[in-house]
């Protein structure tokens, strides 16, 4: 039987539509790998996500829109419904593919077809309690660094972006970037440090996570001149905004997980400078798309050495390792090897 | 088949040890359940609880300690662990009483035995979606009053109470009593404006559920003589408690869905004025066990006429309605009807 043929449910959250309209990570990539099956050629994917979803596969949902973007649900009733409403159908599937998380998990002892989850995060290191109780199953990492030890993963999938939204840009522009969800962990306060030590301009782009946060560590800082925070940007802002950069600012000070910044960024032929924290030493080429750097001073020497980038590099590296294309393909791979395992599993 | 050899499991939270410590209505129930039907001969009852809770039936859990006493746990990790474990040994089991709200339904299809549900509350109208998706399941409700006219109840079965640290008080206190939950609902904030226009001691006491309204409402009130707010009570406290009363105040701003104040506070002998919201008519013998009442100086009037009441007609009333047996009793009936139903259903 062609690979292609097997019915395959992709399993989305439900706290934004799938694609988000801005954010929503998983949602956001739950999103590409449905489509990029089906631009390969497959023939039976099915993505369960909120019932205002887009998909060129079979939409199938329950919950009519986001927990986050309708706020009078109570987020585990719209969970709980969408998670058991798949499990109920899981006969009609070869493969469940889980991008929402533990809760699927615990339905694991009831249904006969196999699943694979994708790990997106570790929000707590409490989650992993239903992790390691589940470890007769299929999981997938987003990059080496995000392995928890005690997990059988069959493969390491890097996340893949939609490059459509994404122009290469040959000519660097002036600006120092910082995007992403305004947070602690992604070191917004110390890219406004390097700027300043820099004596560069700064645009900062993104939803704010923790208001405290902002409103202690960044907010003083803003100006209308050199240090602007522009709000949540679409693709189609974000594309203008990484016009303006010269470098984009990755500070993490947690180990990130993959870090769909970095891979954006070098798309459109954007040098990064990342702390070297988890996965940034995964996904750039430290002295060839970017700089990986351990503190802000290192951060600042590597501003300076910015030019010795290649701007086509970067977007060479992202082409090769960090489209959807890449990832599908991937996980291509991950279920070719899940269904021989099963095949063999079955034979006993 | 001796009915009292069914397979039965009841189901319990895991926020707090069952029977908890102190607060955890849920779990007080759950617990009172499972000894009930034990003192009643039941000769397989498996309570599925926290690990270290205390139970003369059989006890199975996976969970250490309640996520309420433990705050490391995240409260849906523990929570859908213990109740995915329940759900994958429902075949021991002739039924299963869930004590422990929507989550569990979810699980119902693709379970055999058929599972009992006490609805302790609608906590949001939202969890409602979830009730309606599973109809063709078994409901209780704790009272005629806190019924959803969609759902399909087998019975009403109201709380019972344990009587054995309600002293019986044929003599009244001098102090107006209000306890339960500190919170808006159970207005605490009325019971202060009653006892300044009666003139009499108020002693409060409970956990303070939501700090924002005792900061406002109730602290600027509070004194070392006439208004005192003396802490959470657990069972031996309470017995002091109602010693002291004249009358419990329990001035209710929204539906009462059962009232265990209310029962407890007859128990002791001491009559309740109660607003007229909910279930409080069902519980409460209105002029004859304490009185029924639509605004403050209703209560106000019924302090004055409190020396009518027979206090003790107020123990008779629970003796006869109230009690663990009484509710026992009134779960043996539902699960003999369930059986029924079960063996018709089968014939089919």
């Amino acid at each position: 039987m062609d690979i292609k043929s097997k019915r395959i449910a992709i399993l989305s959250p439900v706290a934004w539509r799938t694609p988000p309209r801005a954010y929503g990570a998983w949602e956001t990539v739950a999103s590409n790998i449905t489509e990029g099956l089906v631009a390969r050629g497959w023939k039976n994917i099915t993505l369960f996500a909120t019932k205002e979803s887009v998909t060129k596969a079979k939409l199938v949902g329950w919950i009519e829109r986001g927990y986050e973007e309708d706020k009078s649900q109570i987020p585990l009733v719209s969970t709980c419904l969408h998670i058991s409403k798949v499990m109920e159908r899981t006969h009609e599937f070869d493969l469940i593919h889980n991008n929402f998380d533990y809760l699927p998990l615990t339905y694991l002892s009831f249904i006969k077809t196999p699943m694979l989850t994708t790990i997106h995060g570790f929000s707590d290191p409490d989650i992993l309690r239903v992790y390691h109780d589940h470890k007769d199953t299929y999981y997938v990492s987003i990059s080496d660094s995000d392995r928890n030890k005690d997990l059988p993963y069959l493969a390491t999938v890097y996340n893949g972006i939609d490059l459509s939204n994404l122009t290469f840009r040959p000519n660097p522009g002036d600006k120092l970037v910082h995007y992403g969800r305004i947070h602690l962990d992604k070191g917004t306060h110390l890219a406004i440090e390097v700027a300043k030590k820099c004596d560069m301009d700064l645009l900062i782009a993104g939803i704010i996570q923790d208001q405290q946060y902002f409103d202690n560590f960044i907010k003083p800082h803003l100006n209308n001149s050199s240090i602007q925070y522009i709000g949540p940007v679409n693709p189609t802002a974000r594309d203008a905004l990484l016009k303006e950069a010269y470098a984009v600012l990755h500070l993490n000070t947690i180990p990130e997980r993959f870090g769909l910044v970095l891979a954006e960024s070098m798309a459109a032929g954007v040098p990064v400078i990342a702390m070297d924290l988890g996965s940034c030493r995964e996904v750039i080429a430290d002295g060839k798309t970017g700089y990986l750097v351990n503190n802000v001073q290192e951060a600042v020497e590597a501003v300076a050495k910015i030019d010795k980038i290649d701007r086509r590099k970067c977007r060479r590296h992202v082409e090769e390792n960090f489209t959807i294309d890449c990832m599908v393909r991937g996980y291509e791979k991950v279920y070719e090897r899940l269904f021989q395992m099963e095949a063999e599993k079955n034979k006993k």
